[in-house]
């Protein structure tokens, strides 16, 4: 079958590799029917230290069940399901508390070992615990592309919000106006935040994000960007800011827009080690800070029901879909910010 | 009147200058009836630079009212009260939600220009927002050592716990074996933790952080103290850890022994800007960062009950009393751990 490998930076290649078979009694094999790009696929994409083996590609998919091993109880062949970007047995204390990503038998699809999603098929640990069946979806509905948000983007965009404790009144900044931080603003409008700054300089995006409920929009980055936000919230910063970058000068303008007593909310992956986090930057205020990578299987049957009955559709941060053959074009795509996010239809 | 002034690291000395008066009419001019020596007056003590003026010292004590200014309204000539190692207006927006540490008036009392409490009397700006009177007890009274550590240790180990939302069941570990960490111990006792984990090297005070509710004591540092604490946690770390040092091995200590989506809260004062976040100490785990400089303010009146019938003695925590000539051998007696915590009467 086909799959994407990427071999270092910048080189991203559709390959031909062996078809995924149950190697478990717990495993499902997949056939993926929607798969797309992650804005931290564009991390590797940049930095990568070339390999001949290469690393397979893609975290986020929605599949129908082709195969499942002997163990499985809750899926049969054709079901159609949503995967988290991690896989979790389901059943060990982190996930019983919701911390799937924490699971003590789970791990990233990005793990060395594992197949990745920018393929057609792929194989499926604990599928029981992992999976989560979409009922009443047929393989061409319209609904395809906000359901595949549930993958990752949304629900860590959800999970911004969440750890952050988004509530009535709050004053939210969003750092970052790809699909997660458009996302986030949809997540905290959900949970009532009253203003919702949302910081991109991309237009297209940020018009996206006004549509999700941002209530301003600051483009100025670094300094500027700090006594805009300030400006906008009456010279005290945000109660809750959702950092959803991941690079070390917008962890550095969360600590510089947020409120004394406030939360930063990481979601984008960091790219660096240590920060500021002393007297002048997260204690002397009171600062929490909080996030990490989203457990999104917990939060996929609490997100499913307004995407499917249509109160909400994240899937709009889909602006391009492409075959198998032209993820490498996407990766170039997505990386010029030519587009936000790419949907892939093996 | 007789004031202790630090002029340079292992600089202390008590000097003559004269005695405060009311500058605004909001101040209140209190005789200190008990001060102390706080953990994080040795951070100065270490490395203050050598200068001629000096800076005051002392920020925590109980005293007696003396004078107040024409707009104090809830205090009187006579009153006895506990101050907060801060002062604040007491009607700001942060101090309204209880963060009175980011009161858009207040400060620190070793702010410079501000008088300290290692004295015979000190000015109290804003009387009403900042002191708390002490109902029905005198000046001798054998509760003053328990009441005086509302002024700052108490209230900082109970912000520890605090900010970590310490509840029923919890598994705590508190790192240091000073007064902030084992009133944190007491604290955490208070919320319901099941097991409280105190890490320290020196028997007489994990001694009493047993007799205040420790269940475990770990003497070990580094990866070794990471190990004991894993293994005294099931492999998993502890859901709530409260860092009560302030130097980076603490810190390092801190993430080292947390269970995944667990809390680290910092209450010592961080002598260190940079330290790691990513995705190897907090991000990837979940893990949560708190803390900061306790609002005792917020605190004394919820604690204080206790201390007045006797539920609780903090006061355990001073096992020296000196006179105001002798405070200069307490920082010494202090840094050298001769003493855990020294009481002055002036």
């Amino acid at each position: 079958m086909k799959a994407t490998y990427m071999f270092g930076a910048g080189d991203v290649r559709v390959i031909e590799v062996p078809a995924p078979t149950l190697q478990e009694p717990t495993d499902a094999v997949v056939r993926i029917v929607r798969a797309c790009v992650c804005g931290s696929d564009l991390h590797p994409y940049h930095g990568m230290d070339a390999s001949t083996e290469g690393a397979s590609m893609g975290h986020e998919f929605i599949g129908v069940i082709e195969e499942t091993g002997s163990e499985v109880r809750s899926l049969t062949k054709g079901d159609l399901v949503i995967s988290p970007f991690s896989f979790s047995d389901g059943t060990c204390e982190f996930c019983q508390e919701g911390l799937f990503t924490s699971c003590i038998h789970g791990d990233f699809w990005d793990t060395p070992g594992m197949g990745g999603a920018q393929a057609e098929a792929i194989r499926v640990p604990y599928a029981d615990g992992t999976l989560v069946k979409v009922p009443g979806v047929s393989e061409d509905s319209p609904l395809l592309g906000s359901l595949l948000t549930l993958s990752d983007v949304y629900g860590t965009g959800w999970h911004a919000a969440a750890r952050a404790g988004v509530t009535h009144g709050d004053t939210v900044a969003v750092i970052g106006d790809g699909a997660v931080g458009l996302l986030a603003v949809l997540s905290a409008k959900q949970m009532g935040a009253e203003q919702i700054i949302l910081m991109g300089r991309h237009q297209s995006r940020t018009d996206l994000g006004r549509d999700f409920g941002a209530t301003d929009v600051v483009a100025e980055r670094g300094d500027e960007g700090i006594a805009k936000v300030r400006e906008l919230t009456g010279g005290r910063g945000a109660t809750k800011v959702l950092e959803a970058v991941g690079h070390l000068p917008a962890y550095e303008q969360a600590y510089g827009i947020v409120r004394p007593g406030g939360v930063i909310s990481r979601v984008g992956v960091p790219q660096y080690e240590e920060a500021p986090i002393g007297f002048g930057s997260l204690f002397g205020a009171n600062v929490s800070l909080t996030g990490g990578p989203a457990p999104v299987r917990a939060y996929i049957e609490d997100l499913m029901p307004a995407v499917l009955d249509g109160t909400v559709n994240p899937g709009r941060v889909f602006d391009r879909t492409v075959s198998l053959d032209d993820v490498p074009d996407a990766y170039r795509a997505m990386d010029n910010r030519e587009a936000l996010k790419i949907m892939v239809t093996p």
